[in-house]
């Protein structure tokens, strides 16, 4: 995989579904759906999740106007356990469906399959959907909520939303390319710092576009990672700004734009399915539609531990999938 | 998603990994690779279950004469949370990496994708390896192996297995169409009856080949499901083979036929990402290769609950993605 794969799709409609403490960030106002009680109608975060995705799916199929019985897939993944924040969400919709697992990274993993085959003529509409939930993650990932668990300042604040994108014909951003990461791991098996454990796939997969005929980075006019957050993001510059100046202005973290540092306590920043996918659908995506910005590079970052292999000792592997979207504005 | 999806490709190279039960069981002479102490040399049975992922995909690239550098993405999962079976198991592999979870469905999940990818030229070569090991999935999901719990007669046992293929122009094996599953709940909450819980989807897929315009039901000389059990595959001839008795005589399973159920303790036969894979790669290709059946339908299934999800009250749902095969001889 040497090349970055051509590809001619759009999105055709999105949507973003958050909580309570996205809904008070500095995009609140863009969100599509918000819910100040985090349990949209539910009685556990799990099926709140669940939820989400549902209401996500539900608003991005109508704004994009076409009939659910002709979406052919969807491609679909979350941070729960055997993924059950996808498989419960959608299970109401009579499509087609790919379960994915790529942590964090599932946001630009499910556009990237969604936008193949789409491309490709595999099939003519996909579904793309991710979440993940700050209450469900962290009693799965790190302690019941009632510990009250000091947060270390690496520590990254799961976000409690859901992205889902419908991929085809007819949209008014394009995908045209896609580089799919490699799994890297450097030694980090720290969970309270994925940032970390991230950025080495970050850099990986943008230094393997200098080695790519095609390098999208040159004259993309933002390089946005998915939930690096502040420790990743600076992780990442250091690996990667020193021999490539050119990009330092053009870089931008989901995680990091999310949440208020000063006025919300999130320490490093956002994180989670979530994170990307919902900053995707209300911040960047109608930046390209308005012709704000002509090229974006979207990369969402994935830690693929489980609390398992840290308690086994094991370090923490990490993938980064990147995607070139393009403004059909000229 | 009306029509079975027309691919071109093949199967260039597989292999199977097991374990001691596997390797004692009617077909244990066909795996390419068993350890008898279930370990695979390593420490914890979460790393010998990747151990198994890792020498599967070696032996099969090994086997196919195909340079590791051309392969151009692996489609890996498997049954343990956040899939680190896979993403810790194929970790020293310099290829793009694409996480599933399609619980015990991924075998035929890794494999559709990868056909797709293959038929379509998006990529040349491609790898589909999914795993599951008895000791890390009894211990997830139920209890400790320690505790000595007694299994209902309609338990499954988790298969100890690794499958790898390779797929791309130039192998003995065709794969000719695909249909992916939708995912179907009908009620079931029995974490020990997860045949009941899967036949249902099952017998969707299968019915979704009736109204297609291909039906490939007609021809095929075989038609495999995954990991159905005894149980499961009573359920499916209940639910499909009234209507369409032409198919009665065609239907088998892999949970049924890997473990020999008057000596081996398995009950309702053998279930797990791994079934069905090693399966397929130690029996079925190579009675397709051999010409001695011409055309096989591939079904795997899978239960997509989690632990948490059926404390909570819910039910099981589950989906079966469907591929045919066919001989290159005539």
């Amino acid at each position: 995989m040497k090349n970055i794969i051509k590809l001619d799709t759009t999105i055709i409609s999105s949507a973003s579904v958050v909580g309570n403490k996205e809904y008070e960030g500095p995009h609140g106002s863009e969100f599509d759906i918000h819910d100040e009680s985090d349990k949209f109608g539910e009685k556990t975060w799990e099926q709140a999740e669940s939820a989400m995705q549902r209401v996500a799916l539900n608003t991005a199929i109508s704004k994009s106007g076409i009939d659910e019985n002709i979406i052919d897939a969807l491609f679909a993944g979350d941070l729960m356990n055997q993924c059950t924040g996808s498989a419960y969400g959608l299970l109401g919709f009579k499509i087609p469906y790919f379960g994915l697992y790529g942590a964090c990274s599932t946001a630009a993993e499910s556009l990237m399959l969604a936008s193949m085959m789409t491309s490709y003529g595999i099939f003519n509409y996909c579904g793309a959907v991710t979440s993940s939930h700050f209450c469900s993650a962290e009693r799965q990932y790190r302690n019941p909520l009632e510990y009250g668990g000091q947060r270390p300042p690496t520590a990254q604040w799961t976000v409690t939303g859901s992205g889902a994108f419908i991929v085809g014909k007819g949209g008014k951003v394009r995908i045209t390319g896609a580089l799919p990461g490699m799994v890297v791991e450097k030694g980090i098996n720290d969970a309270n710092n994925m940032g970390a454990a991230m950025a080495p796939a970050a850099a990986d997969t943008l230094l393997r576009c200098y080695i790519a005929e095609n390098n999208p980075l040159y004259d993309a006019d933002l390089i946005v990672t998915g939930d690096l957050g502040f420790e990743g993001s600076e992780i990442l510059r250091e690996l990667i700004v020193k021999d490539h100046p050119e990009i330092g202005d053009k870089l931008r973290d989901c995680g990091v734009l999310i949440y208020d540092r000063e006025k919300q306590d999130v320490h490093a920043g956002g994180s989670g399915c979530g994170c990307s996918a919902v900053m995707l659908s209300a911040h960047f995506l109608p930046m390209l539609e308005r012709g704000e910005i002509k090229k974006m590079i979207f990369m969402a970052t994935g830690a693929m531990m489980s609390p398992m292999t840290l308690l086994q000792g094991q370090a923490i592997p990490a993938v980064a999938h990147m995607l070139v979207l393009e403004s059909l504005l000229k």
